[in-house]
């Protein structure tokens, strides 16, 4: 990364005082980002071969996710801390669909050596803010932190199950409430204003324009940038007996089409209300999609939009609206991705 | 990466059969790549928003552990497979050196987009290859692909604690053994012939002159491609009271620098036998080195090399030989890779 305002638009311009990743070495740059990360109260936390955590219920629920340069996102349209938030969040929401509590993260993160110190500082601070809101108590726990010609971060995250059934895809039974928690499509609008309004002439990410545009301060841009799943309805979810749950990473049609694949069923939208199809096709917002039994009472944030369906034999549907098939297909970053960073 | 001979060197060359990841998508590498992985026996695998890992004591050890193209490996040294063995062994090592047992791990993978499918399932070849050596039973229960200008794989590994009190490198006391266990040098001798056998005119790694000068088969590029850590060891030591361990994965001389400080102890290396310069400094061989009670047993392949001593309160020296301080400083990725690839 090269330290110009326009590929950090998030914080103050940097100066000659930002020193580099590669000027302070390793063990200077861990302790400036550890000191910032919160530290939880693992049973033994950072700096030796592991950390230990706690495994209450005698199971725990893992997943992991990497953030690239590039693909994943620009420095142009997210600040430091935006990056570190959403690294966080789209791996609690992962944690919170198994019906678990997040317990702990670790965090790996690779930078280019004329990085400026300040920018790991301050994904440490987007670590902190999103689990004092979404998570609060837990810890960074143990980390690695190494040198790429491409930033990456890669988090993993663990949580408990408090001694629930772990809730899967693949539960959905006919006659099912299908309901959802969290938003459907701002995240989505933000990107897409971004992709309007905040690029050059070229076509380019361009933090300037962002900011001229008014894009910046666009509530739809901020929830492309921190998305806030509803973590606490995971827990929730599963207490209430649901069925099968998963994330919705990739957008409402997409991820409920992962869901009744999973299940072998077919799910049914509601006719009312109508979803636009920026919440029904859009991304990256994190709510929660998950089936529970007919006439059980619906838990935190979660609205029925929908029931499960018998699966037709002959041709597997996987989700109908008013009689007609809503497609669930989408983005592949193997395929899809067009090597541009910014 | 190109699909050139020369940056696949473990391989077959390449051929038109060979898919890119790009040209392939995210789902069908996903299927050839998932399919070669050992599975272990989780509570649940891959497939859902997280897996579910049996943590028979209530608690986890974790570690995570970045492998980047470029700092960490090139690809006219290193064949895919010994990069996978290579993650997954010294994240082994480092859940081994709390005294845990292995109970699985999650990969994180980001490829060019030009990546030939084959250089991933070989990544997963030398996964399963090093698990069934080095840690058989255990399986990796999830994971993420994605995409990346630059090459990177992060391993997170777990371990049970099999209800010891994990072994950490503050224990040390006076009058404690030092002892070591696995090989002190190879990888390290490994590395320097690469670097000067298997480069071309212009200081480049060239997979054709590490064949033509013999290297490929020279033990020590074995041993610097597929470290053999003692996994076994790590419980093994526990077991025996082990008051301190870590992982000598930057070499005895830094690490037990480490372990010194973290204790507030001197270590004294004995006269006899003498440790050759490879020996004290080389690093990547991922040996153990512990610390146990005055008159124990030592455990499986430990062998006494020291004592720990009292640390001086006016001078703070970490290791010392035959009445003379010995470094304990080294490599470090941020300051010291020099950008280079291949």
């Amino acid at each position: 990364m090269d330290a110009t305002d326009e590929q950090d638009p998030g914080t103050r311009p940097l100066t000659a005082a930002d020193a580099t990743v590669g000027a302070l070495g390793e063990l200077a740059v861990l302790a400036r980002v550890t000191r910032r990360l919160p530290s939880g109260s693992p049973l033994l936390g950072p700096g030796d071969d592991c950390a230990v955590v706690a495994a209450p219920d005698g199971r725990f629920v893992v997943t992991t996710d990497m953030m690239v340069h590039g693909p994943d996102f620009r420095w142009a349209w997210s600040s430091p801390e935006d990056v570190g938030w959403k690294a966080a969040v789209t791996n609690l929401s992962d944690v919170a669909a198994m019906g678990a509590v997040p317990s702990g993260l670790v965090v790996a993160m690779a930078a280019p050596q004329e990085t400026p110190v300040t920018v790991l500082e301050g994904i440490a601070d987007g670590f902190r803010l999103a689990i004092e809101a979404l998570a609060p108590g837990i810890g960074v726990v143990g980390g690695d932190l190494s040198t790429s010609a491409t930033f990456s971060l890669t988090v993993t995250a663990f949580g408990d199950l408090g001694g629930r059934a772990p809730v899967v895809r693949s539960g959905a039974q006919p006659g099912d409430v299908l309901a959802v928690s969290g938003e459907l499509g701002p995240a989505a609008r933000g990107l897409a204003r971004l992709f309007r309004d905040g690029v050059d002439d070229a076509g380019e990410p361009d933090a300037a324009r962002v900011r001229a545009s008014g894009a910046d301060t666009d509530p739809d841009v901020g929830r492309q940038r921190r998305p806030v799943p509803p973590i606490a309805d995971g827990p929730l979810a599963a207490a209430a007996g649901a069925t099968a749950m998963l994330d919705l990473s990739d957008g409402l049609a997409i991820d409920a089409g992962r869901l009744a694949r999973a299940s072998g069923v077919t799910l049914e939208l509601d006719v009312e209300p109508a979803l636009d199809p920026v919440a029904l096709h859009g991304g990256e917002d994190h709510g929660l999609l998950a089936t529970f039994r007919p006439g059980a009472s619906l838990p935190g944030g979660f609205r029925r939009i929908g029931v499960v369906r018998a699966r037709a034999a002959d041709h597997g549907v996987d989700l109908v609206r008013g009689g007609d098939a809503v497609p669930t297909t989408g983005w592949d970053p193997y395929a899809d991705w067009d090597g541009a960073a910014g």
